[in-house]
């Protein structure tokens, strides 16, 4: 297996800013999207950071994102908003959005925006924690391009629509919930793939909706299940979680829901017939001393994780982990050893740079 | 197996109102009450509804729920508002919870309300549809006492804390999703005991950790898994929605959370240490028509609904559901038909009927 080659976290930041700029993004802006994207390589989400570069790199340089957009309020009541994000990159139209819902909840005690005409946001726990740097709560989803069967269903009709909440706490470390709405991400499958590897009973289906354990049967023409999988292990709640997802996201804003919502990447066809502008995502934001004095709530928090923490692991299992937990490890870990970056990204990178004529970032090891 | 007998439903109604009154519980609360335990059982949801009246009587008996309860708003910013329920049935605080959620969305677009000092409040999926009457969405959720392990975990930490939101639409139903965290609820751990049936995988631990397809292993000290049951089905997603909930509704709200929730059933040995003031709810609401014209989203829910319902389903399956497809169907069927009653929940509202004097409901079959 090819090893991972390290990089340094803030020259990767520099490389990526480069390359936004490089498109006219506003400077703001650029630092803004790099930011989302940082997030997932420094915090170990490595499907959702600088891996997808390349396609952000590939939707801009076709001209199918706007890299000036102009983020409109179209309707407001108070503390809800619907919001055009005018074919931006939604790692710029995302957090501009959380901070309206923010705004909104310092205002009113709780804020929730649906935003439509958007483009894939990164990974989603990024936004929550813009919140609790306030002492809110937060929470984001997003709709994504069709990949999961209903429940039931054998055709790909939603997205892996994912769903992340984040809880202030005072000494323990936020408590961060960040997970899609399927069993699995389309990313687990294609790494099976490229491994030559089966996967596990209750992740995908074949073209003609027998479980299957190949993850070519899945990639051609297959679909993903939803979390839970099959009837017996309650897969009808995966199902619920994503259409609630996929309404709140893309029905309430205006986008593009369902089997209809936009793909992400560059060389997979059209979404076909247009129901909405782009994608959706739906942020909320609460304060939390709206409902309770903070220091006490953050008090009771650390309760809650030390409780949780010390409860008894499985036979062979180290410890209960606390929702958050692996990604602040990986930040302590990465920020001190620097990003490891597959052989693929990494090839990726050099085309832009070459492409550019931005130089490429410096490695750690 | 025992052949179910069937009950009017009005006259079921009449059986619980009664009940309630006999406790001294006023008029219209007991009214409320009685609408929240018939929806589950007019809607196929059989563990939530009448079956549970028992419970609900043995506890007002042993004088453990106040059945004058003064809902008291302990705090409040604009749309948010900290209740504490004055230990009332849950069937009496949740309703008027919701409605508080309600009449903030309708001031401020959205409304949300976290209760401590409360009791089982039933299905969840009552709450939601309050808000749909009004073309808001809604969403409810609660903690319960615990009963399934942490992933990764063995012990017994979280309840099955079930979400439940709605949407409108226009001409097609009301879309809503009730699910709990868990696999599975404890109550069909029980039906497959009594069965003398196995479980599948996936549904429990027994004691020492180890996956179970004994009931009665659970039952004697196992936990229930959360919704992904093992690390291939993910279930930390699962334990990820069950921390949600558990921290909107008993962290944020005040209530005791975790393993500490108020256990339902009245021969359970109490909580142990107390953190908090009974159990928790938490319900939000949103204005649809803060994000958009009210029409236009139901016309556009009538067509997310459509696409899916038109979708392929799995070969032996006979059609793709909607969400809450399952419960018109069986309200439609029941208020035609009667509610199916087991020999054992009949045996218990004799019980009932013998001790205070209430004339048993008549059956219709």
């Amino acid at each position: 297996m090819e090893e991972n080659v390290r990089y340094d976290p803030k020259a990767l930041r520099v490389f990526m800013e480069r390359v936004f700029l490089h498109f006219g993004i506003p400077e703001n802006d650029a630092r803004l999207a790099t930011d989302v994207l940082a997030y997932s390589d420094e915090h170990g989400i490595d499907s959702h950071g600088i891996a997808r570069l390349k396609t952000y790199y590939g939707l801009l340089r076709a001209g199918r994102i706007n890299p000036k957009p102009r983020v409109k309020l179209i309707r407001e009541k108070h503390a809800v908003v619907q919001v055009d994000g005018d074919n931006g990159l939604g790692l710029v139209v995302g957090p501009k959005c959380m901070d309206i819902a923010i705004e909104k909840a310092g205002n009113y005690g709780s804020g929730s925006v649906a935003v439509c005409h958007t483009n894939h946001f990164g990974a989603a726990g990024y936004y929550p924690l813009m919140a609790v740097k306030h002492d809110f709560i937060g929470m984001a989803m997003t709709n994504t391009s069709k990949g999961v069967a209903p429940f039931l269903g054998k055709e790909r009709m939603l997205g892996t629509n994912p769903v992340a909440m984040a809880f202030p706490a005072d000494k323990e470390p936020t408590v961060l919930m960040d997970f899609a709405s399927s069993t699995v991400a389309y990313g687990k499958v294609e790494i099976a793939r490229r491994a030559g590897k089966k996967i596990p009973e209750g992740w995908c289906l074949d073209a003609n909706g027998d479980a299957t354990t190949a993850p070519e049967k899945m990639i051609n023409g297959g679909a993903l299940l939803p979390l839970g999988s099959s009837r017996e292990g309650s897969g009808h709640k995966g199902y619920c979680l994503a259409g609630m997802v996929d309404i709140l996201s893309a029905v309430l804003s205006g986008a593009n829901w369902g089997p209809f919502a936009i793909p992400f990447a560059i060389d997979t066809v059209g979404g076909g017939r247009q129901v909405g502008k782009g994608i959706g995502h739906f942020f909320s934001a609460w304060d939390v001393d709206g409902f309770r004095e903070v220091g006490e709530f953050k008090q009771e928090m650390d309760q809650w994780v030390k409780t949780l923490r010390a409860s008894i692991p499985l036979p062979g299992e180290a410890e209960v982990l606390i929702p958050g937990d692996p990604e602040w490890r990986s930040y302590r870990e990465r920020t001190k050893s620097g990003i490891p970056l597959q052989g693929e990204v990494v090839a990726d990178l050099k085309a832009i740079a070459q492409e550019t004529g931005i130089a490429m970032p410096h490695r750690t090891s």
